[in-house]
């Protein structure tokens, strides 16, 4: 076995861009947070995720495929069987990340029951086709066949940059479906594309990753017919699914979160490998657009629960915030390509945010449970959800362990597998770092300059971030280091042969010299806690304020008011906060004075005069991170926390 | 032609309760605002909904049906008849108040074209149970068929009060009908209920209205079978169609929210009809808490557009609220009941102000475009509706003529056309005055007291209602005002031999004595405007105010806005309301002073400091009643207005 991933072991490989990714053989995570969330990856949530799709029966509905027992036992939803592609995406990158023999064997006997499945000329789709199901491509909108074979691409991809002389067969699987749709949706096929975009990037990336053209044109093919009303005007419009303006048009994200996100993604690799620049010009202004004026302080996107979808602008109520894991990941995929292509530090903040806020807050620290929305104001403690109980998608108020929807969980899995590879970048001047964690890179310039470097933080718990360069270098070369926008009065220090300090504002602070090996720069991030206010545009957190560290957002959870009020206080409704004593550090907690405050209940609750009643003095609250809410059993939850008593 | 509807001409007459409720011939609406609303009812949305129903297919459904042709030219959803029989009962009532000849012969012709579509057996619904459709009673969580059935129970209840000579036969359809339902779901048939309750309020009334005890007997039977998970549990949960808990054990109106209000009419009227007063309690008991924590202040209910129903306690956002005019009407029946079994001007108040701020806003002033939804903060200006587009049912922000699903305009039609049995009502010792309109009102008492007046007022623009005494009485008895529970400082004056006053505090004010022909009660209640803040616990709404005058709320519409500060502003976003000097009266509009107050944009929306700036002074602004908003063309538009600038 070839522990050694490829040159190209990383998700999205771009043949052009401003920066070029690093791969799993060249970034080794080897300590905090993210290694925890890894190690759990690895080992609770992949099998977890395997017990459930065999118990689910997702796995088995390509077995009775390939018996010629559909549909009648078919289990799942239209879209399962991209839930076992998912799956097996994670396995791929987490066979990369580790060598894993067991996950290996694993993945062998999976591939093998979905090559079962595969018909003659290359469909594949446990849902469609046979007699007494619907007819191949009949329900485009809904169907999600296109879907579900856009993340068989993305799996074989993963296996192909990390396991090129594997002989499980499923590369040759997603070469013969991608063939078979670039036959059937090319330019002289159907004029159509898929309700749920997800084969736009998974095409790119399989041309990328086989060197076929042909894939690329026809996820181009995708993206340019899209926005034309192609698809039925349904009742939720043809909005829902990207259809209502071209991409290329279109001045923001809207819809579906995540059929937005995973759009906009497979249009920046098309725009890139292509070289549109209009078009990749009009997908950065949507980027912005988008995080101005429609993403939750937490990074979440997609405020509605109707329709999993965008508001207008400025609609992001913290109460039943929808902000879906996968949307997360769609908006990290988004903006990671766009970091590719364009560079700056913007991107790297919002992947930074909703990694530590969205994705880190969706599964548990045991990995086996998963919020499918993340609300950002939890009313009522959420009944306990039984380990064996399926959940519906969106509707419990604690972590479930797996959801008739389960779109989340696996995808989660696929993206834990590969951050590493999210880390850091290079270009033809030197090494840009992105994300901190301790972690070893070892890659070289493309004229040939050996770039190591060992990271040592307690990021982000610590604001002081080490760099210690690893190889003498011949000739300067430029380490970028980002700096959030949050970190007003970072600096950098360079130790060398002397010691050099200068401020680093927030964006990018580049050091640029003939390193030596033992020279260190480190990077001094301003952790302390701190006060957020919103645009008051956002009307739903008017009088609030929220308290960040970092990069992470905190939350105030009513068993820590309990204990800070031995009880009295136990409804995070009944509280404000003041806002004269800013936020402090106490043993590691982080500590904001609160004042009790209830509000009368009434017959009828508008009136003049109607508004809380402060009582006693403000007492010290305990907050926690957001991403750990709920861990602790039923609670209620704010981010957003009253000022006023009105 | 008979054109003195009977002495039950009213939709609601329970057999027992603590107020009797009068007719359409005791009660004549003779100007005012609701005149004008029944008239344009009359003469142009009953018009209006017929040529879409026809448009639609509607009505021809019953003539496929007839004529053995279903399924195959079937159109609209699965519940369009019942549309067709709520123009029925609106037509029915309508015809009672009016005895207009053109609206008679519609109606035979109409109901000529369902008795047709009727089976053998009293089955009669277009969607299921032919050949090619899915069998009777096969899809009861969402079929609609005893949704369906009710509607055309009360469709037949309006023409039996209303003309019980009449030959057209609905009566006889609907009891053909009624009693096919009591067979197949009586106490030794299907162990089932409808998703969508209906039948229950129908059944009981069309009992009443027929003296079949069998009838009431039945909903009685289809309430207690309610919420013990007789219905599967959907992904939207069984809360959706409150299958959740008993109507007997459950606290507060929850799930879909006309369903909800639906159900909790039918169950009042069991209640009362079977003397069941620990169920009349409950009800009692969640209607408190529904209005003290689940409604918006325009009285709307339901605030999630995701299964168009309510939230937790205290989730009413002004924008995305859904607020449907059907759960408004919904409430109206609840609220109704709820006032003739226990009398209490709570109930009143209610639906004065659901009829002022949610019926009266969803129909346009000409009576041919409708809101389904009734938002409190519109944040873009909405597209034009063209006159020939049927909308998704939820998304215009303009009103629309026709829906998709078109439940709201004939539901209206029907509630405005008997509108004038919900003024007063009396009891043995008297005459209650729910709601104030010029009107004539001539009843008599049990024991045969007549009790004659005459209503003079021009509320709600001015306070003052004056009720004239039209004959002599041989005894004492009890004139009762509602005094609104905003109308602090109300005063009564009594004008006969003598003139006396006294204040009048917010509930009810009686005055009692041997009344002569010209006495006058004149009733001054305070409408002067008024600020109005929210329960903080309505957290979307913290730090704002709205502004109310009598039981009118009022909004700032953008096209005001522009208008006071010559299109500077055009925005409701862009400012900020000046607390300190209230709404002022100025030539008839009511003016508030707002202040411009500009958002700057940003990369990202939260940070420290980050608020709106004021700029200038504050100026004043005219506000309009809520129910006029989107009258002048597309606008932005909110009734609750910040305070605060961060």
């Amino acid at each position: 076995m070839d522990l050694h991933p490829t040159p190209t072991a990383a998700p999205v490989v771009p043949s052009r861009g401003r920066l070029r990714p690093l791969t799993l053989g060249e970034v080794t995570v080897t300590g905090g947070p993210l290694l925890r969330r890894q190690q759990v990856n690895g080992t609770a949530t992949l099998p977890h995720i395997e017990h459930w799709l065999e118990r689910e029966g997702w796995i088995a509905n390509f077995d009775l495929a390939a018996a010629g027992q559909l549909p009648a036992g078919r289990r799942g939803r239209e879209f399962s069987d991209s839930e076992v592609y998912k799956y097996l995406e994670a396995l791929a990158w987490e066979i990369g990340r580790t060598g894993d023999a067991d996950l290996e064997r694993r993945f062998h006997a999976v591939v093998a029951r979905v090559a079962a499945a595969q018909e003659p000329d290359g469909y594949l789709n446990t849902e469609f086709g046979r007699p007494g199901q619907q007819p191949r491509w009949s329900d485009l909108p809904s169907g999600h066949e296109l879907y579900c074979i856009g993340h068989l691409l993305q799996a074989a991809v993963a296996r192909l940059r990390t396991r090129p002389d594997a002989t499980d067969g499923l590369v040759e699987i997603a070469r013969r479906a991608a063939d078979l749709v670039c036959t059937v949706f090319g330019p002289d096929g159907l004029d159509a594309v898929c309700g749920h975009p997800e084969i736009e990037p998974a095409l790119v990336e399989f041309g990328r990753a086989t060197g076929d053209e042909r894939d690329v044109a026809q996820a181009a093919l995708f993206v340019a017919r899209r926005g034309h009303g192609v698809l039925p005007d349904g009742w939720l419009g043809r909005t829902y699914y990207q259809d209502d303006v071209p991409v290329r048009s279109a001045q923001v994200l809207r819809g579906h979160a995540v059929r937005a996100g995973y759009l906009a993604a497979g249009a920046v690799d098309v725009a890139v490998e292509q070289g549109d620049d209009e078009l990749l010009a009009a997908l950065v202004a949507q980027w912005d657009t988008t995080v101005a004026r429609r993403t939750y302080l937490t990074g979440g996107q997609g405020s509605h629960h109707e329709g999993e979808a965008f508001g207008d602008d400025w609609v992001l109520p913290p109460d039943r915030a929808y902000a879906e894991t996968c949307a997360g990941i769609g908006s990290i995929m988004f903006s990671w390509r766009l970091l590719l292509a364009r560079g700056g530090a913007r991107y790297a903040d919002l992947i930074e945010r909703t990694l530590y806020n969205i994705v880190a807050t969706s599964t548990s620290a045991d990995g086996t449970r998963f919020f499918y929305a993340n609300t950002l104001h939890q009313r009522r403690p959420g009944a306990p959800v039984p380990d064996d109980r399926v959940s519906p998608r969106a509707s419990s108020t604690q972590r479930a362990p797996w959801f008739a929807v389960s779109c989340c969980p696996p995808n989660v899995a696929r993206t834990l597998a590969s951050l590493g590879t999210f880390l850091a970048t290079v270009d033809d001047d030197g090494l840009q770092l992105h994300q901190y964690a301790p972690s070893t890179i070892a890659t070289s310039l493309p004229d040939g300059t050996p770039v190591t470097v060992e990271i040592d933080t307690e990021y982000p718990r610590s604001g002081l971030v080490s760099v210690r360069i690893g190889a003498d270098a011949d000739r300067p070369w430029t380490l970028t280091l980002r700096v959030p926008a949050w970190a007003e009065g970072a600096r950098v220090v360079v130790r060398s042969s002397e010691v050099t300090e200068q401020p680093a504002a927030p964006g990018t602070v580049a050091v640029r010299r003939t390193f030596r090996a033992g020279d260190v720069v480190e990077l001094h991030l301003p952790v302390a806690p701190r006060f957020t206010a919103a645009d008051p545009r956002i009307d739903a957190t008017r009088g609030c304020l929220a308290v960040e560290r970092g990069p992470e957002v905190l939350c105030l959870e009513s068993v820590d008011l309990a204990a800070a009020t031995a009880g009295a206080l136990t409804d995070v409704a009944d509280v404000r906060l003041d806002p004269s004593v800013p936020p402090e550090e106490s043993g590691g907690d982080v500590v904001v004075r609160l004042r009790a405050a209830r509000t009368s209940d009434r017959d009828w609750p508008y009136g003049a005069g109607v508004r809380a009643v402060a009582d006693g003095e403000a007492i010290p609250v305990r907050l926690v991170p957001y991403h750990d809410w709920a861990e602790r059993g039923p609670s209620t939850m704010r981010v957003w926390i009253p000022v006023t008593l009105g």
